[in-house]
């Protein structure tokens, strides 16, 4: 099973943020944390990236659930969106696949959750 | 294969999260990102839970090496570390299991990567 989805959106990568913030909020999902990883690249390695970022979204009642459910899936939260602007140009909305979520755990406590967070990513990107 | 890797600590829940922010940095990871946990849950859901932090832990040049080797990799990125109070009231320090990247993406180009950090977070679980 493939461990992200992505889908490509037609505008520039700082629209993308703002469309994948509001499209997750639209879901339940606050963001809770940000990574600028092309300008933590720079600042650490004086390095040059691509534009990309990883947005930490966080969905309150269900990482209840999940933490009631799993109490080390901490080391899966939170729901990482990411966005990034492609060696192509084009930009493009990705997040872990949330149906990886029991695959990953084997912990089947956590199916319905699974199944909820699905759905609303997929509403999520749909949106975009 | 368990998704995380974890170690009980003798120490309490703030001295432990000082602890594993210490020995990441030896490893040379910092911390870009801090959630409360149970402060997150307090303030969205008004609802009690135990001591739980996630620290979102970067090693700038391994991060680098597997976001040229995975362009997909910001789902998993960065790396988790978390610190919880277990209902017993035994503190451990846990991170998702570095060994289990290349299964999750399938991707042989992060092998040396995974090794590499599989390393590093055992002498940083080792050293708390």
């Amino acid at each position: 099973m493939q461990f992200y989805l992505t889908k490509p959106v037609d505008c520039d990568f700082d629209t993308a943020v703002e469309r994948a913030t509001a499209a997750l909020k639209d879901q339940g999902f606050g963001i809770l944390t940000e990574i600028d990883v092309k300008a933590t690249l720079k600042t650490k390695l004086d390095a040059e990236f691509r534009p990309y970022k990883i947005l930490g979204a966080c969905n309150p009642p269900l990482a209840q659930r999940a933490l009631e459910a799993e109490p080390y899936i901490g080391a899966l939260l939170p729901c990482n969106v990411f966005i990034q602007q492609r060696e192509d140009g084009q930009v493009e909305v990705g997040v872990m696949n949330p149906a990886t979520l029991v695959p990953i755990t084997g912990n089947s406590a956590l199916q319905s959750v699974q199944d909820e967070v699905t759905q609303r990513i997929a509403a999520m990107l749909a949106a975009l």
